[in-house]
């Protein structure tokens, strides 16, 4: 087992990392003083893979587990499905003491991390990530959030687990297109924080996308390390945290223009990078050399480096401009400047973008 | 003018109060950085009293602002209410950087309190409390919340607001009603930190009564001093800030088994801290002469001191038990020991307080 610490002062936590830990859930919480009534929230799918080992090793340790299952899918990330939550918890007569675990994805992640963030105006979280993008992004940093009916993430909190356990075992079942997508997010980390890493993944990525469990652990570790850190330095998304978000701006367009479920999360980021990257190059901020490095290593992910033809730049433009870290309806985007640094560049010119999104599609092979 | 500073490092923010404090609000937030787009929220009632004022000196200050209008009463204070205002904000393009003002009493205070601190993951918070009871109370310590179908402030936050500013000439036109509603909060102060402060109000309660401005701002400065220096020892309710909720388990209770809007909170919480310094002095911790001090002052405020007689004593402890801050069902409430401190009685002898809710109503004249 390898652990990553987030330090944050009172609000301070570790992240487990190995094979084999939903099964000691309990054992983890038996003397952590909560309540002895958790709610355990799943989509029907993960909890039925996973949610007896769960639950018997919280039972095992004393626990009484109410279950609280959601839909599948981004669609149901949202206040009603939160309402369900809190019904569920206040009918068990959960109190301020008692932890809400979060097993499953990003969605599962985000709902529950909210209802926690919110119910009594807070009780403890558990995060259980099960998906690879789950283990490197969601589940760490504390940013929860439901949707709103108009824009992703529009209603959240910052909120800090009590504890994450990533247990790579889980990752033996995903399909790989679940593997890829966690990929793309790990690709990231590389490119905005650590050349070392990012050749490491040009070397393994073969091994990751074969599913060898020492090269995923590896891979979530120091992942979860460099968003560690980050977050440790700007917990509440005032500057540096922006970085994080490098892909995105052009993958949240994507997602929110094609209806979410097309692509998924790490699809459409990879894509993102791969024009921020060929953007940058454009622009000579970055060496047409390392664009290319980064165009190619997701390519090899098997992840899609196109944008849906069917996707006009002018309107991806102008969903670029409502992202949430946009201000004033000016472009801002994270762009990288070299392998394993990025900047936050505002006043991106609009009309290099446009060039970029209406030549490059299909993006000509490097 | 005067300001009550509350000391909470990076969250820490100043209490402004005195009178025609709302005709400055576009100044003092002219500086301070924000979005130029903002939200007021108010109940339609407040919004035709002092809307004009605050929207016209807000726009002489280059800012742009949506009204929110919410309904009026306990019953909109839900989390509707909170995605109408989510749609408003959303509909007019507020960012991270807009503020969200509150301009009204508790209700809603705390639901655009709650919308300021999910929206975005949080947006600047403008407390404009026009209530005695929401200026001594609601408006200062960041505690924001909607309630759930079946329990008050069940979803909610600590979400400390940027500025307050308590402008005490909006008093003058309060119904009396509303005013002694807000000094039983006032009263509470005196009963659980400040022996002098209680003797004070012994011995003004005619001019508080009588509404005179400068016993108001007294009063109000003096309530916010000692929120505030409980607040800072405990922002998250981890221990000291119980002492808050005096007079509160019972009175929660009453306000939820009569359905809110028979009595308002005042009232409740007078009729609560009548009964908690008569337990008190039942179990001999509060000699019976400091519990008649108690008694006399509220029911010199014009406040009900009598438990309605339709609510049977098990139905009242039943709800008692459901508090927010009990844990395991044992019933616990914070109880006077002398005039000027508190306790937090845990296993408080449930026949005791059957007993008293029994043979107390009405109560005997002390």
């Amino acid at each position: 087992m390898k652990t990553v610490p987030v330090n944050l002062g009172t609000r301070s936590y570790t992240i487990y990392i190995g094979e084999g830990l939903l099964g000691k859930t309990g054992k983890l919480l038996e003397f952590s003083g909560y309540g002895k009534t958790v709610l355990l929230v799943s989509n029907s799918q993960v909890f039925q893979l996973y949610g007896g080992i769960v639950q018997s090793s919280l039972e095992s340790c004393g626990f009484e587990v109410v279950p609280g299952i959601t839909g599948t899918g981004e669609e149901h990330k949202n206040l009603a499905t939160a309402e369900k939550l809190y019904d569920l918890a206040y009918t068990a007569g959960l109190d301020r003491r008692c932890a809400i675990l979060a097993l499953g994805g990003g969605v599962v992640g985000d709902v529950a991390g909210f209802v926690a963030a919110t119910y009594m105006r807070g009780v403890p979280l558990i995060q259980l990530p099960t998906t690879l993008l789950a283990q490197v992004d969601s589940s760490v940093g504390g940013k929860v959030a439901v949707n709103h009916p108009r824009g992703k993430n529009i209603i959240g909190a910052f909120y800090q687990p009590k504890l994450v356990l990533a247990d790579t075992s889980v990752l033996q079942t995903l399909p790989p297109r679940e593997i890829r997508s966690g990929l793309a997010e790990v690709i990231k980390y590389g490119i905005i924080r650590s050349p070392g890493f990012f050749t490491w993944l040009e070397e393994n990525l073969s091994g990751l996308l074969s599913g060898k469990p020492e090269f995923l652990t590896e891979a979530v570790q120091e992942s979860c390390r460099i968003k560690a850190r980050v977050v440790e330095k700007d917990e509440t998304d005032q500057g540096l945290r922006a970085i994080l978000n490098f892909g995105h701006t052009l993958g949240h367009a994507v997602e929110s223009l094609t209806g979410y479920g097309v692509f998924n999360h790490g699809e459409a980021v990879g894509m993102g990078m791969v024009a921020a990257a060929q953007l940058a190059a454009a622009l000579g901020l970055l060496p047409e050399k390392e664009a290319e490095r980064i165009t190619v290593l997701i390519r090899r992910t098997g992840l899609p480096v196109e944008i849906p033809g069917d996707l006009p730049a002018d309107v991806l433009v102008a969903a670029m401009r409502q992202d949430k870290k946009a201000s004033a309806g000016r472009l801002t985007m994270v762009l990288p400047v070299e392998i394993g640094r990025v900047e936050v560049v505002r006043n991106v010119p609009e009309t290099a973008v446009l060039k970029l999104l209406d030549s490059s599609r299909p993006f000509p092979e490097p």
